[in-house]
């Protein structure tokens, strides 16, 4: 028999709430029976939705509490004030050992800043960073960090790219990843201090992947690498042009298979294919940022995703 | 009779060299018959060329010069020892009035240095910023700063707003455009200091625009603003990662059309409407980094343009 995997999930957390963790929690036991959840947040919310799924319902607990972490809460707001919210007694879970993995599409600077100081950073680890995987021509290429800090230094930069190499590793089964440091320039004298110092650094030590140099924004994409190192605030915007890219793609194709008879005759004949196209790079299949250099494993869904996307969340989580 | 527009061309920048910078100046001329060239570059490399082209040849004039800036000159080097080369040959022209402005698509650093050195920054302004136009949702954006910067303060961070304000109401004819801080989130309290300051200033003084406050990376393929507004070091990475990711859509898009018979008949039919559609995001066709904030009008195009690349640049210069 397989042991269950755990998964506490903050079920007030992102745009949605209770309406986008419960049935997402309800398509991810769909697609593994193995897991049970433990829903934290406000019962009276929470029992509706559920009773709709009463598979789920048989593979789940939930623990009431009235608090949830606002989206627009500081950090350390949200630290001092929140002991009792949703999102804190799932991290909880963890770190007591009753759950295996917390999943959460909340305030995402309270989430890391609660993660760190319950779970704890690992050994040797300055910061934590989060992690996601995107869609290239390559395949898949995990970057990081996307969000959890905004500027870098150089010895931040350079266990990223540890924590990058071993996260593609483990969960992209890439035995010896690619990794590029993401600068203005492939030149080895382009861009900030901190990156040529870092660079200067990964060029001469051994590390669990081989270290390519610089790359530029086009090269996260085009899958040059693995695995696509740079600071919070870069990859941020990086990954969020790359979406609304995305999105202005989608509209402008719409547009396109609408402007003439014929186009619309084509786009009817290669629907199959361009609906398969179109899963292949919807970002709710690439949701779920981990956060890496944590005693614990926790992950960020987006605060928009909806249940297909926070059930991605959920089934990276459980594969961890 | 129409004034002659003259254009300063650097023949020996970028990648192809005049094998992009002749051919690009003669489709110029084919869109443009008001526009005359002064070539400056290795002679001997440039009349082969040019002799395909007899109207080019007639509507310009070739200035001999052996040396050229190298694509990986540091900006320092190339001040130094590069006053004989075409680069600064052709920004000189512009300061002595003998052209009206200069193209090229040699090594940006170097360009940046030789034109604030010789055109000078117009009063007031601390630093000049490259500026491009990109398709969004909402038509054209135009995003500040691509590269000539790599951090910036809050003062420089206004500057730009203010040159990015002016260059979308000249060049993109917009009355009173709305103007956007690129940032990891909408809220007053995210990002840098640098930015929080710049969006302090920004949301109290007048200036030839309006202050939207706070925009993200999927802002811009969204065209939620006429103007975005970063550092060089960001603006460049999200302007490569947009490319990056129009490419792959190309590659995605031609596989979806092999994938089975269907789709490919159904690519056949729509396909006069996708190249349409294909033109409107094609990168060469926004080619051209504008350099606001000098005393004179000098291009950038891409490194790696070719001859239509390198003639929309031309085309941006000649209507400024």
């Amino acid at each position: 028999m397989t042991k269950k995997v755990k998964i506490a999930i903050d079920a007030m957390g992102g745009d949605h709430g209770v309406d986008a963790t419960i049935p997402g929690a309800a398509k991810a036991l769909d697609k593994d029976g193995d897991l049970h959840f433990l829903f934290y947040g406000d019962e009276a919310k929470i029992r509706p939705v559920l009773s709709k799924y009463p598979k789920l319902k048989a593979s789940s607990e939930t623990i009431h509490t009235d608090h949830a972490v606002r989206g627009d809460e500081k950090p350390a707001a949200a630290l001092r004030t929140g002991r009792q919210s949703s999102m804190r007694l799932a991290i909880n879970s963890v770190s007591n050992n009753e759950a295996d993995c917390i999943v959460s599409s909340g305030n995402t600077g309270a989430l890391m800043a609660m993660a760190k100081m319950v779970l704890k950073t690992l050994p040797n680890i300055r910061r934590p960073a989060i992690a996601s995987v995107l869609p290239s021509k390559t395949g898949r290429t995990v970057m990081l960090d996307l969000g959890a800090n905004l500027s870098c230094d150089s010895e931040v930069l350079i266990q990223f790219a540890l924590m990058g190499a071993v996260y593609a590793r483990v969960s992209e089964n890439k035995k010896n990843p690619s990794v590029g440091l993401l600068n203005v320039g492939s030149e080895d004298m382009k861009g900030h201090e901190e990156l040529r110092a870092a660079h200067g650094v990964l060029s001469r030590v051994q590390f669990p992947g081989s270290f390519k140099g610089f790359v530029e924004g086009n090269d996260i994409p085009m899958g040059t690498v693995d695995v696509v190192v740079t600071d919070g605030f870069t990859g941020n915007i990086a990954l969020k042009t790359a979406e609304g890219v995305g999105k202005l793609t989608e509209f402008y194709l719409k547009e396109t298979f609408k402007s003439s008879l014929l186009a619309t005759l084509g786009g009817v004949l290669a629907m199959p294919a361009l609906k398969k196209m179109k899963q292949k790079v919807d970002p709710r299949f690439y949701n779920g940022g981990m956060f890496l250099g944590l005693d614990g494993v926790c992950l960020k869904s987006h605060g928009s995703s909806d249940d297909v996307g926070f059930c991605s969340a959920i089934i990276v989580a459980a594969n961890l």
